[in-house]
Parts: C-alpha cells; structure tokens; sequence
C-alpha cells in the first residue's frame, strides 16, 4: 500500500502494477510508444496504462519491476494447424534425398499421410504432441493462438481435432480460438467434391456449431482442394449457423475465393499471393485482415509475392501468422515469421508486430479484447529483452523473452510439464 | 553398482551410462546410427558406445534413462560474431522504412557503428550482451562455438574482444574457440589498407599469438575489405607464428581469396558463394571445409549459391554455421541454418547436421574430441525430442531438447543466470 488509509476513497486499487519498461501498446496498429510506462491491472484486465510519472494515487497487491526491456501485446498467432498425428519429417528428407512429390504420393504421402495419423492417433496423444509445439510457440510471445481441425475430414475426427485444441487451453495459459476446416481436402471416403461438400453442410457444421466447438469456419479454395462456388456454398451454411468465415485463398493461383470470401464479411483472407486489386478492394470494403504466411511461401519456395503495396494503399490490415503445419510450414516460432515478412515482403518492423498482434487479433474477431495494450483489454503482455521492439524482427531465433504475463500474472504458460528447458 | 564386487576386475567402470534413446553419432559425416544405444562415459569422455543390448559388464556411478529420442553430438557454430557492442536493428528497421544504404552509412552505421559501440563498451558489457545471445544459441543445441574478434581493429580493443570470448567459456558449459579477425575491415584511424595489414603483421597477430589468446586467424576477402594480397601477408604472418587460417571470401565476387587461403592449408573457407570448379579442387587438395553461411544469404537476399554439386564431388567438407553478428546475419539458431540449407541449398537433412558437428568441428581443427560420439571423444550431447534426426532440419524454431550433457553431465548450460525461460 502506497498511499495512506485516508486516500483510499480516492485511489485506484490494481491487483497488480508493472512498471519499469517502456510499452509498444500497437494502439491503431502502430508502436504507439509509453516511455516509462506503467500498468495497472485489475481481474486480468488493464485498468490503467501510461506514463508511470502520470500515475493517479493507486494501491496495489503487487508490484512488479520490470527492470528494463520493452512490453508488447503478447503475440497472436492467427492461423495454426498445429493438431496432427504424426509429422511429414520423413518426407521432407526423403524429397531432399531426391524423392519426387508423385511418388511420394504413390506412398500414400502428403496430405492424406497426416489425416490417416490424425484419424488413428488418440485424443491424449494428440494433447501430448500439439502441446509440445505450442509450447515452442508460446516460449517466443505467444498468448493467443488459432487452431484449425482438418486432418480428419470426418464428423468424428473433425470434433476430435476440436475438443483436443479446446483442451489445451484447459491445460496452458494460452487463449485458444478453433476453427473448423473440414473443407480443407478431400477424405479418402469420397470421390466427388459436391458430395463432400453436401456432407459438411448437412452434418459437420451444423453439429460443430450445435456443439460450440468452433469459433469460425475455414475452407480451402485452390484448384488441388475446393472451387469457389464450393466453398460459398460451404460458407452459406456458416452464415446460417452464426458462424465468422475465414479462407486459404489465391496461394498457388487466382480463383476469386478472396473475393467471394470478402462478400461474406470474411474475418480474414489468408495466403493471397495471387490476389489483385479488386480483391484488395473487396477486402477493403469487407473489413477483411489480410494473413500473410511466410513460412509456406518459404518452404515451398514460392517467388509471387502477395501486393504489399496495394494492400498498404487500400488500408487492408495484414496479419501475420506461422500456418504451423507438417507438410508445407513446419514453423514454430511467430518471431521468425515476422522476420521472414521484413526480408521476404519487405514490410516493415512496426508492420509485422502490428500483424502479430492488433490484426492478428482482428482475423481472430478479438480486438474488443486483445491485440493491444489499452484500459479494458486483457493483460496479455510481454516483456523482452530488447532495447528497441524492431529487434522482435530482427533477430532470426534466439530467446528474448524477459517475463510473460498472461491475463495478468506472471506464466512461463506451461502447467504441469517438467522438461529441461520447458519447464 | 549393477554387478557384484568379484567381477570388478573384468568390469567396465563408468562414471555415468545413458541409455533408452537411439543415437546418430555421425561418424564418418553419416548419420551411422545405433538404435536403442548405450553411452558409457568416464573423465568426460565416451569410453564405450553401442548397442544397450552389447553392453559389458559394467559399473556405474550413475544411470539415465533418456526415456527416447533421438541424441546426436552436441552442435557445433563453427562461424560466430557474437561479442559486439550495440546492435544495428535500428539500421534495419530504417532500412526497411526506405532509407538507403548510402544515407545510413552517411549516418556512421553500417560495421563502423559496430567498431564504435565495441571499442566504446566495458568488457563486462559486452560479457553480459553476448553471454544472452551464446545462451540462445545453447538452448538450441549448440556446446561448442567459435568467436571472431574483427570489430575492435586494434590491438586494444581486438585483444578485449577475445578476452570477452574466453570469459564466456569461464561462465558458460560450453567450448569456445578464439578467432582473430583483425583483418574484418579498415579501422577509422588508417585510410591505407596495406598500413593497417602491416599493424596487423608487426604488432596485432605477434602479440595475439604470444598471448595465446586466438586458436585462428581470420579474414574478410572481398572488394570492400581486403585483397588476396593483403590477407595472403597477413596469414604469412600467421602462419609464422604458428595459427591456423580461416578466411571469409568469395561472398559476393570471386576474387581468388579460397584459392589462395588453400595454399595455406585453411581450416575453413566460409560463404563462398562465387567459388568455381578450381576453388573447389584446391579445398578438395587442402582439406579445407567449406562452410556456408545461410544467415547472410537469406539476410541480404543473395541469389548466387555455391556450387554445392561440385562440393560433393569433390568430397569438400560442407559446415553450416549462423555467421551470428548485428549487420548480415542477426541469427540465434543454428537449427534455423540447418533448415535453411535444406530449403535454399538443397542439402540433405544428414548432410546439415553433419555441417553442424563432424565437418563443424573439423572448421575448428577438433575433430579429435568433438564433431561426433565415438570411444575417446568428449561427451557432449544434445537428446532431441524428435523421432527421426531428420526433424533437427524439417523444424523452423521450436524447442526440441529434452537433455543437454556437456562434458558428461547434464547442464541446462546457463550458469546463475535466472532470467524466466533461460535458466
Ligand atoms: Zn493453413
Ligand atoms: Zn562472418
């Protein structure tokens, strides 16, 4: 207690104050700097934030000193499949070792690898393996992730896939959000795409969303999974179940899936290398985040890059995220996305945290809660050991992390797991 | 103590046994694995490796179930800059705000920005800014890493570098090795390049050597540093004085610096993107290692690769090293670069982790005690949290150590340094 009894009436009372950094709070998608910040908290929320030479008289619980360093929203990463059986390791050098992808598909690889690992793994043991990773995730910012279904392809393993990414909230201080892809290929029970398609707008979705086991619904809109008449078709019945909509869309070529995704208000575009302008206008008009996914642009060594220019020009908020996945993005690290859009996009340090936190949480419908340091959101903060928040983009690897706060106290984030460098 | 007294004779006695994970020892620059393997070591050293099923008899001061995974040598960063002062991510961050080079270098940035913030700093400070960084490195696998001095440029403030590098080895459980990297750019004070190689020939290498403060000699071949000419004196110099040469070149001209530096049986020859089949021939002829530079290419955006189908037929070694330092290559992984030498240089995943230990060690001039898990060697060893080694260059980022042994004991690496995830 600071300030005497007879204060008391007057003073804010936080639960806890950290002091002792400066604040990149991303207010508007900018660094919006607080040198010599404070923050207080209360019930896990931001109650106060500025200059610590502004405070109001106050009383706290806790005090904490930050010792230096920057605080940034804990980072949000907005598109993960980060649920699967089994990984793709084996393929990935058995391609290098000069294996063809037909061949491997004549194996049964690929795609259908994960989703017949996914199919026969148990629910613990894909608790166990998904946790790992996002420990990874969470050991480099992370307080938010997104977490797509989509290697079951059946009611049964999509649901599976659901509950198992619901449950790693229960068991780590991380925000979960779930997305249902279930149209993101085709099971090995169907032949026809509309059939499958008939089958996800029959009984997948309306189950999933009966269940509340999604918090948005995905599609992938590319001529190797789903057209995009396919997937509005896919989308009307979200629409009619209350549910938001995301996409993959325009990654290997130009369809119209941004498009036609931005006319259901779409939360997010994500991949669009392939959009051009009209697509960006759509999104403009939409409200639609653009998620940029560095890491399979630079596993499959792709060279079309999304127009960063027009998206800049059109106002269209880009997020960033690692599609961690085992075929096409096996990334666990935010940071090193947000590295590879500086040197592969040319975007900007302030861009890509903005894009790892305030619109990132907007592709995630969550900017009323999280993604920037302000009275009433969540505290869900970072602070690193950086003298600038450009090095969050500059590095390449590394732990740079000082504390982690996640809904207001302190959290290495990892309950209960006693590895070495885990905790 | 597993057998009774009377056998002692015809024991083996260790001071500790590992078992309960397969091992890729990389012998002989494969992965030469032993599944369900067996560590016995004794004074730090491996005194027996095999199969748990062959084991002796034994005794054992100590036994560790690694409970699976996969364990290979510890990894070895055979190309760091890891003692400088400042940082340069605010170059970067201007750079990538559309200030151009010559404006930044107007500004006094670029590496004599790092000369400056060096010479200016405290021993002691740049003992705890490096120290953060060798820990990142560590907590990825790394027990044993080369320094460079090179931003001092005088005999001053390049000999408090080195001392920097040999304190972290005090500090830290890790082996370091000491490079003197004099001839890393033309300090302010001179304006002749030949004056400054003289300096570097009469006073700076002499009291280097005398000192034993460096393992190796290095230098920077290239247009905007020093002539083949130049770095030919100065490793006459060196090699009168009885070290070892390593040499930067052919980055981004071929200027015949590989070449030359063959001719003085290098150790190394490292980014070497402009190499020809003659270079390839003389590394061959010299035992040279080539050693690539993954950091540097993917940072400054090179499109040249070097020749690595030439390296494999002429049976050059290839290392992968994070060439870590604040201007080209801000890299904290070493298991980043191993990836990235799989995806932009089409190396196979056995061929990276042989550049990150067996050929590593053998750019150091180690391959003694380090570089692979063979009787006689040092124990030191990571055990990954993976099922195939394989997955040590398909993941980009991640914690994947379960345990790290240095020396035969178990070290998180990080002494008294109580920082949240860094141990
Ligand atoms: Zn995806
Ligand atoms: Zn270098």
């Amino acid at each position: 207690m600071t300030t005497p009894k007879a204060d008391y009436q007057t003073s804010m009372v936080f639960d806890s104050l950290w002091r002792g950094a400066h604040v990149a709070t991303m207010k508007g998608g900018k660094y919006s700097s607080i040198e010599n910040a404070a923050i207080g908290v209360v019930d896990g929320h931001i109650a106060w934030i500025g200059e610590a030479a502004d405070l109001p008289h106050y009383q706290t619980h806790g005090e904490h000193d930050l010792a230096g360093g920057w605080v940034t929203p804990g980072l949000v990463d907005c598109h993960t499949h980060l649920v699967f059986g089994g990984n793709r390791a084996g393929e990935f050098e058995q391609r290098l070792n000069g294996v063809s992808y037909q061949e491997i598909a004549q194996q049964g690889g690929g795609i259908a690898s994960s989703v017949r690992a996914t199919r026969d793994a148990s629910e613990d043991d894909l608790v166990i393996s998904a946790k790992r990773r996002l420990q990874s995730l969470m050991q480099d910012g992370v307080t938010t992730v997104e977490i797509k279904s989509g290697y079951g392809l059946s009611l049964e393993s999509e649901l599976k896939m659901l509950r198992v990414a619901a449950r790693l909230e229960q068991e780590l201080s991380v925000n979960v959000k779930l997305t249902c892809l279930a149209a993101h290929a085709m099971p090995p029970e169907y032949t026809d795409k509309d059939e499958y398609i008939d089958y996800l707008c029959e009984t997948v979705l309306p189950t999933v969303a009966e269940l509340g086991m999604a918090d948005a619904v995905d599609a992938f809109c590319e001529g190797i999974a789903f057209s995009t008449e396919q997937v509005a078709r896919y989308f009307n019945t979200a629409e009619s179940l209350g549910l938001s909509v995301k996409i993959h869309a325009e990654q290997l070529s130009s369809l119209g899936g941004t498009r036609m995704a931005s006319s259901f208000k779409a939360l997010s575009a994500d991949h669009i290398e392939f959009i051009e302008e009209a697509d960006v206008k759509a999104m403009a008009d939409s409200g639609t985040v653009a998620v940029l996914l560095l890491g399979a642009f630079f596993t499959l060594k792709e060279t079309q890059r999304p127009p960063i220019a027009l998206l800049r020009q059109y106002g269209v908020p880009m997020a960033i995220a690692t599609d961690a996945n085992p075929g096409t993005s096996p990334v666990l690290s935010l940071r090193l996305m947000m590295n590879m859009a500086c040197t592969l996009f040319a975007l900007t340090p302030e861009e890509t945290l903005a894009g790892a936190t305030i619109y990132a949480a907007k592709a995630l419908g969550m900017t009323d809660t999280h993604g920037s340091l302000e009275v009433g959101k969540v505290a869900d903060f970072i602070c690193w050991d950086v003298e600038s928040p450009g090095e969050l983009s500059y590095w390449l690897g590394g732990n740079l992390i000082k504390e982690r706060i996640y809904f207001g106290n302190k959290s290495h984030g990892n309950k209960g797991y006693g590895n070495t460098f885990r905790q």
